[in-house]
């Protein structure tokens, strides 16, 4: 798989890939998603539109480990009137305003009982937060601390028009299948309603992504999904439970379309090729970058990572969760993300995946002492089939470490070389035999 | 086990403490000491009125290993009289002024030849010196420089009423039958005459910290020893070769009563669980401390130490030996160590002990995926049973790290919170039976 | 073996083995080596006159690993005449001038043609250039640029007198057999024409080691081989394959003999004995000094330390190659190396060899506690058969981490106490038996 002969990337310049994932977004943008329910079902639709996904509807009350599918969650409408009728906070404005998994409401209360079910940011009055009461029954409201100081004593009409009945939980996943049954898992939470950076940002990105995959076969299977946060993530690991350990590496993508610097929370192990990979993508460029360890908190890493399954799963993010003011809130609108920004993170993922593909472990076919590179021409620095100049050094470091102990990537971090000219000259070494999959003797 | 509720302690503000950790240190203080003899006895005697001892008598030529316990040293009198027959180095005034072990005499001697068995510290022309001479028979003096420098071209009469004779090398041993029959052993030497700091202080704590441990029963069964140095750590691991594979923990305390900050010398293995909790305690307090590498000079953790025993054991100090210049001095007096400085040693060692005793590795009952917390009323900050306020973010890590692998104390260090609210937070998932000690499956 | 009472070490000063080893170089240095050939055959001739070489005549043709023996080189004279028949570029002169491995010609050339011979430094236009051209058949000449510069637009006559016919590849092995069977293999790349440090500092160095170590039965065998970089050393493996096991330490010693300071290129596996030796003895004097990791290019440590080999073989080096510029000029000339720094490298080769030579594990008799040091003499600071002052922390590290798992070597490190004085208590402790060669009981 060689980047620069991807016929989809081929068409795409930075900018214009930068605004296929901007529209993507902004198509998603108005559906009030949740945990559960239609909103969750149309965006998988939208996705469908790109990448053909297999739907999983979850029946409420599945058990899947300590929890249980919760009832499918609906809403069609919801507002706040004043004495005059007037809809002073309506759903239809943002469908932030209504608490998700609200239960249906329709009844008059004062301002007393109105400010109990209300929430607000007073730091950022202008913005409406994000709130969710999934697992506690509970009706509210959000919206912008202004509009709450303005609230004049009187008697309201407060109106959910939801549902919380017996349903399903909704999921999507589409499968590339690679040359091998070593899976790479790429998982967005797909549960935010318009919210775009958590996580219209990541599902968009995992998107385009797949779409790319889709043009080759590649090395590694890929399993996308789109799940609800947390419950999703363990209704997934509890349905496929016997196939993890097909997981070789996993990213979970979010908050990838900010203007921050990246950031990496590696796996709970720490030190597996992915949490390397990534590393190293993120360290080769010029920008600023933070690598951290993991913790048991931030996105549905959690789950994979608990320690039941362990799984070499990451979490690429720009600034992550809680450390921007915008992060759940209405701020977190299609202004919070760019263009630029997204198609720096898709190439990223492109990055990512590329070293992935092609980090392969070979064997020296001549242990014993270096080959003559001479009597094949490689020893003067040459070129390839594609007419680019051969890096000696990369050939001797590959040479010298190719014993069954050293990863392309371990090679060209301890030469210094990058990846690319290692990846290069392993080519070329593969082509004339000094190199293979397997040990021949000596070693 | 919790600090808080113990009655010796809530009976004792920290000046009290310190108040009767120095009342004992003053008590044991006139005793002329040594490695045998009935000043060990005694010293052992009044130890027997805060802890019941069993005491232990080893018959002189006994072979301890590549040893043999020496004859029996005790002394009644000694004193150089000038020409007037006055008495001018006088036993009675400090039983330093005797080598310790001296043989005895009784003769007239030259100034010339008086010189040769005299000892002092031109540095410090005011302090008398502490000499002994266990294995090689001699007589001598130790005096102040100022004194020496005054002595007159006279002749003198040296005395010295001592015997050394076939007897026995004693110790003393406190035993505290705790829930398993893992061990802590506590070792202090006791053989050092009027020296406060080396070592009434480590006594004096050690006696106090048996009292404390005695209210409960421990996790851990506690040995406390009052031996004298070297010869009666060597007597003591000879005759319990068999039974020193259950010690699990020890520390030897010594030192601990001057101004200087902690210091912690490591155990030779330098990673074990000992080693772990006091750097920790010494790192959780903003005082200055230090934390250093084993070496084989010091005190009996050189024998606890030594490669045919590599038992887990420190040696917990404030200055250590020979870094202040009162050490082995008459200047190691009773004004040299002060309670609030023994109190906070005390503190120190109940810190540690705290953390051993509850520094449990557990299981995470639902290994896979996290539990649901808030079914469990866990999610949104709860309180315990003590009405503290839980750490939602200790219980996850702990959840996520327990897996057989890592130490309450671990986890503390790895998530950065206090050991306090890892512990609590344990306590509150073991009740929900989130957490047990041992596995359920999955792990 | 102690390094004060050698005899030849006794009679000779630093400037005397300093002029003895620049001696050496001066005979050696108007030889016109090659990789085969009579220039090498010449060279070990010398050689064999300070101590008697084993020579190997490897016949052209013969394979060994990937490369085959190739044909034997010869040269008699070389010139290049300008029109009037004056010889402006001659062998006499310098054997640089000729490329080497040049194949014979004799004609007349235009100075374009002439110009796609030449070699030349434009940086440094006043030296000539060192080129070979070992697998690919060519002639040609090398010289300064200044003279390139003023060459005239005329006819020139081009001549070479050598031969390239089957022959053989010549090497020189010098073998001291010691108290063991396992080796320490020091090898010198003897190609170089005329060019000093690189590498005729490193054969003159090599040949006063092997003279100095004739004169004991080390503890380690002594393997000196004097070969052609590169092809020698892949032919002196294909020979000695069987037998390379018994190599547990190894150096190539190359560019010894200029002003630069010490460099050493660890081996392969970087933490073998050789490694830590070298390091030790780089880090333990005053000057600056560099350790570097290894890398799969510079000298005949690339073939040692292929992945099938992966032999404990570090190269030993003052400036490194190509970090000077004189590197393959003719300015690597008897004036780039002297005395003075080739006495430094030498001593520095019999301090690597010292701790070699001594560097033991051995096994504390009396594992179970410290052992009686007074009842032996041991415990006051006590003087060797040699009257020199014991170290007793030396006696009591050697003892504690005398359990099998440590060298002398890393006692010296760990206890920060200098090699020599840990080597003379731990002679005192086998004299007393308190040490041996093997565990007693106990550990």
């Amino acid at each position: 798989m060689q980047l620069q002969t991807l016929p989809y990337l081929q068409s795409s310049h930075n900018s214009e890939i930068g605004e296929e994932l901007y529209q993507l977004i902004s198509k998603l943008y108005p559906i009030c998603r949740s945990i559960t329910g239609n909103g969750f079902r149309e965006t998988l639709n939208i996705i469908n539109q790109h990448i053909p996904l297999q739907i999983h509807e979850v029946p409420t009350g599945t058990q899947v480990f300590d929890w249980n599918i919760p009832k499918e969650w609906n809403i069609k409408d919801a507002c706040i009137k004043n004495s005059q009728g007037e809809r002073i906070v309506d759903f239809a404005n943002s469908n932030l305003h209504a608490i998700n998994y609200s239960i249906p409401v329709r009844k008059k209360v004062s301002l007393a009982e109105l400010k109990e079910h209300l929430f607000t940011i007073p730091e950022y009055p202008d913005w409406i937060p994000y709130r969710t009461s999934y697992y506690q029954e509970m009706w509210g409201f959000c919206l912008s601390h202004n509009q709450y100081l303005e609230l004049r004593d009187e008697e309201y009409e407060v109106y959910i028009d939801s549902s919380l009945e017996p349903g399903c939980l909704t999921y999507g996943e589409y499968f590339i299948q690679g040359k091998t049954a070593d899976e790479v898992l790429i998982s967005c939470h797909a549960c935010h309603p318009s919210l775009c950076n958590d996580n219209l940002s990541g599902i968009s990105i995992a998107v385009f992504l797949a779409e790319y995959l889709t043009c080759f076969q590649p090395h590694y299977s890929y399993r996308f999904i789109f799940i609800p946060g947390t419950i999703g993530s363990i209704a997934w690991l509890a349905i496929n439970e016997e196939n993890v350990s097909r997981i070789k590496h996993g990213l979970v993508l979010t908050c990838l379309g900010d203007s921050g610097s990246f950031t990496y929370k590696k796996s709970r192990r720490g030190n597996t090729e992915i949490d390397n990979v990534v590393t190293y993508v993120l360290s080769s460029s010029a920008e600023e970058n933070k690598v951290i360890d993991f913790f048991p908190y931030g996105y549905d890493e959690r789950q994979y990572c608990s320690p039941g399954f362990n799984l070499p799963v990451g979490c690429l993010m720009r600034s992550p969760h809680n450390s921007f003011p915008e992060y759940h809130t209405s701020a977190d609108n299609l202004d919070f993300v760019q263009p630029q920004y997204l198609a720096e993170s898709f190439f990223k993922c492109i990055s990512i995946v590329n070293i992935l593909e092609n980090n392969r472990v070979y064997y020296n076919q001549n242990p014993k002492c270096e080959p003559q590179l001479g009597k094949r021409g490689l020893y003067e620095a040459d070129i390839d089939s594609q007419d680019r100049k051969l890096n000696r050094m990369a050939i001797l470091w590959i040479l010298n470490l190719s014993d069954g102990n050293h990863t392309l990537l371990e090679i060209t971090q301890k030469s210094g070389i990058v990846f690319d000219e290692i990846k290069q000259a392993a080519d070329v070494l593969l082509k004339y035999n000094l190199l293979a999959s397997s040990p021949k003797d000596g070693l």
